[in-house]
């Protein structure tokens, strides 16, 4: 029933027609969104990848196209050629509003079975069903606008890299296991029985390789790996853009960095963002937000409140502080009224999920002071307090005291989560910073050893070398965040050059000589012949997409996505493999 | 030993500089090249991405300098801040060549050790060691012009595509087995203990998806993955040049990718190709090149002699043409003295390699005719058989008398290997053409049933449809190879958007409906719902850059190959697995 082309061509795409097209025969092709009979006529809305187009059947223009048409429904792909006439009933709507075309001929290229789930922005299916029909769900115009808007992500970042002298260089998928990372994926080697390849959790190593190589400049939109547990906003595999630059230091990355940044938002946003962007420690952005990534789009600042309640008359403070532990605070500005009883628990609630013992707080109604704890508290100690956190009338102040760690890390969660639930937050606004000097180490006290924060080949700040073995607690690494609105959506570092220092980095990790050469055997050869200074960063540009398309789900700006499960819905992968194949890589399935 | 840059920054690349810098004061860094004492200066050539510049310490400027200067050796990383000076004794080989820079201050950033293969192009290391320092292999000039190269292909090839409409889209790299393909990659499931994803051999089923979304225009240079038993030209991860439209016929199809290679050859060799390319049928390029692939920089081409040795006096030649077979030859222009008794024997051994069981010859000497097979022809017959070839004194033709395809294959091969042996190509030249109409079916003896030559979405040429079942052998698809100068650099088809057609496509291939689901299930849902006309075409991006940069080993347009036992010379991937992870994934590896 299908009809083919034969020699037929398109001559505009759908969305694009307008009055000055008046008069012109053309010819279109797309789907039926929608078939109306009014007034003797049909009516067609027509969509392809640019937008709709009004298609009248009128037997008075072509009796045969009109007679076809009443075979039409929904989602069929038809060609037409027809003429472009001014419209009488403007749809303001519509980018084509002003024109409709008169159908001469109609063809009907393909037929459709009444889909599952609706081709429209409003379409209600759940994620399930919309996965399963991704080719359907990938119809609707805000997906179509998502995924047009990361190819141009994509098309910015690479013409402003190659602008810029950086070279694309692709390096290997089928690589060698990831040490000191998460967990990698396995490719069993069918020439090689037993012996398996790893899919790299990112270029890492390979790109600072090419550096050694002499290639001075890299950059790759590249897939990279991970077999986490998933968490929403993770997928297996996630795309990273890799860059790589030689003979800099960290401003020399951070500047071409906020280059490249600013023409994403000026090209996709249409957005002039000043640079150089705010910078931040990790010390400041812990102490004052409670997050290595904060959100400066509201306030909630977090205040140290020790050295008003050491000596309070509240046990629980006083004891804490010296305890050589913290007390601090948010003040959720007009919040007062905000929470109720049950709603001041479940906030309580949420701080216990991130370590707190409890939550006190204080609210500074029109009757005076309203808090559980106000009692312990001097009238000058409350006035001290409320000075410290420029609290007034209608505010709330919420109060942690514990490790300092966990102090943070609960209010930070707090004033994120308070300020999306009182929406103070401007969609439209965004605040760019670069948060500096992490910790070069992290200590972990399950298997007390000293990590790597960001990798092993993370250079200390000039400074912090002498202190490496002295006070590694205390050594500051040349490593760098991008923080938008609250998400990272890039990190880097300068990369340690010097073969002696990577070697004192390595035993401050507690690696013996041979242990490291295990796992970076290559890489600490290849430092033996010339390497230059050199360092970079990686964008998750599933995240910069979220973030330029204002999108909250992952998996709406991946076209096929996974399940939390990691399984495609769609393609039902991943599945049962072939005996005769698994025998042929050695390997065999162990049911347990 | 190692210094640090410590705000010293870069003002110029090595390679730039020339006469217009005479006079500025410059910071240069790179690897050393060279150095000699002369006449109480040392010179030093100072490398990097973009060329080599030459340095003078000189007392007299920075008795500092001069003195670090002795230290220092081949591949140590250096910074050198100096002053831009005409040279006296210029070097024209060099585009650096009119001027020095004398060096006011020297930071040495890294030392090296004796590399184990020479930094230059000249470098006659094997390949292995080559490839197990390839961060060093990489080093040299020629390494570093192919894959500069390979990435501009790469930014040009996207930015023609991106001008004209089509969306860079990402296809999943975890996925489902490709039925009908060759052998995948496989991936244990962690999550899906038991399941295993496969890596894909091309994003072929998810393109044909982003059409049925209605995304009209699709790209992607991705990494594709074969676990075939790899062949010097062969590697078992490979990038890809994907491409897809929708509302297309053939003849668009080719149109947009001849601007695409006329752009490519512009942009990277700076030739201009004439456009449209010529075209060859698969059954014309079997017939005259006997190859689907054909070289067109030379002749040699093949002739059929069946009506001219239907009743001569050769039995052998005769009696094949009886048999239904056929008798062909190539003329060897100017051949008859180049090959030697042994050279002869040789060609024959290469022709029954091929399946052809013997290899006539006859050499056109001034002395007449030399061939063992002469005699068995009358004078008339010579005379057709020469008329037939157009050769003249000094030429050898050769005969293979075989059925078609040997006759073809054997010819074909020969034809090639005979112009390389007597370099008469012209490595200049770049003979392109498309090779359409290729079969639809392949028919496999052993199997007894037949295959798709391209693949099962592959659409009928329009007027074969109605042969699919009474003649399929006889059936030519949509299909089309981009060749240049005997390369098949990209291949691609027209695919079937009707269903029902798809159905009887299936039973062609001997598929029952429920085969048929079982392998491509979701592409037949998806084909359910509204299918526009599309097709499409694959580049391998490897085998583009070869011929765009004259490289004839596929390893060396690759930054980190495999071998051809698919290992990683460098990082020793693949390697034994952990214990822990295979438990995790429930697989155990069963030695054999």
């Amino acid at each position: 029933m299908a009809e083919l082309l034969r020699g037929m061509k398109r001559t505009h795409m759908c969305g694009v027609l307008g009055i000055e097209d008046i008069g012109k025969e053309v010819v279109l092709m797309g789907w039926i969104q929608r078939r109306r009979n009014l007034g003797g006529l049909i009516f067609v809305d027509l969509r392809d990848r640019e937008g709709l187009v009004q298609i009248v059947f009128d037997k008075d223009v072509s009796q045969e196209a009109f007679d076809k048409s009443e075979s039409i429904r929904g989602e069929f792909v038809i060609a037409v050629r027809g003429e472009v006439r001014k419209r009488e009933s403007m749809n303001p709507d519509l980018k084509t509003g002003q024109i409709e075309v008169f159908a001469k001929e109609l063809k009907i290229l393909s037929e459709s079975e009444i889909p599952p789930i609706h081709i429209n922005d409003e379409d209600d299916a759940g994620e399930r069903l919309r996965l399963k029909y991704r080719y359907l769900d990938l119809r609707k115009p805000k997906m179509q606008k998502i995924l047009k808007t990361r190819s141009k992500i994509a098309s910015t970042i690479r013409s402003f890299l190659d602008e810029n002298g950086f070279l694309d260089l692709e390096t290997p998928v089928l690589t060698k296991p990831t040490p000191e990372g998460a967990r990698d994926y396995l490719v069993p080697s069918r020439v090689n029985p037993g012996k398996f390849y790893a899919l790299p959790q990112s270029p890492q190593i390979f790109k600072q390789l090419l550096m050694v190589s002499g290639f001075d400049k890299y950059y790759q939109i590249v897939k990279c790996f991970r077999d986490e547990d998933l968490r929403a906003d993770r997928q297996p595999e996630f795309t990273q853009v890799d860059i790589e630059m030689s003979f800099v230091d960290e401003e020399d990355v951070l500047a071409i960095n906020e280059g490249l940044i600013k023409k994403l938002f000026k090209e996709i946003k249409g957005i002039e963002i000043e640079t150089p962007f705010m910078r931040m420690t990790y010390k400041e952005a812990m102490e004052r937000y409670g997050s290595d990534k904060p959100d400066l789009r509201f306030g909630y600042e977090l205040k140290n409140l020790n050295e008003i309640v050491r000596n309070c008359g509240f046990g629980v403070f006083a004891n804490t502080v010296k305890d050589g532990k913290d007390v601090k605070a948010i003040n959720i500005n007009g919040g007062a009224e905000s929470f109720s009883k049950k709603g001041m628990k479940n906030l309580e609630k949420l701080a216990k999920t991130y370590g707190a013992k409890g939550l006190a707080w204080m609210k500074l109604t029109n009757d005076g002071i309203d808090s559980p704890i106000a009692k312990f508290f001097s009238e000058e100690d409350t006035k001290a307090i409320i000075d410290k956190m420029q609290a007034k009338e209608g505010d709330l102040i919420l109060f942690v005291a514990d490790k300092t760690s966990i102090v943070n890390t609960t209010l930070g969660a707090l004033r994120v989560e308070i300020a999306k639930k009182l929406d103070i937050i401007d969609e439209e606004e965004y605040k760019i910073l670069w948060v500096t000097e992490f910790p070069l180490f992290e200590y972990d006290e399950e298997d007390d050893r000293y990590y790597a924060k960001h990798h092993p080949f993370t250079s200390p700040v000039d400074d912090d070398i002498e202190i490496l073995e002295s006070d590694p607690a205390k050594a500051r690494a040349k490593a760098y965040d991008l923080v938008i609105n609250g998400s990272e959506v890039g990190g880097g570092s300068i990369r340690i050059h010097d073969s002696s220092l990577q070697q004192r980095m390595f035993k401050a990790l507690g690696f013996t000589e041979e242990e490291a050469h295990e796992k970076f055997g290559f890489l600490i050869d290849a430092f033996k012949y010339g390497t230059p200074p050199h360092g970079g960063i990686a964008y998750g540009l599933d995240r910069l997409t979220m973030i330029l398309t204002g999108t909250e789900n992952i998996r709406d700006v991946i076209a096929f996505p996974k399940t939390q499960d990691a399984r495609c819905l769609l393609t039902e992968a991943p599945s049962i493999a072939d005996e005769t194949q698994l025998e042929e890589l050695q390997i065999k399935v162990i049911k347990e």
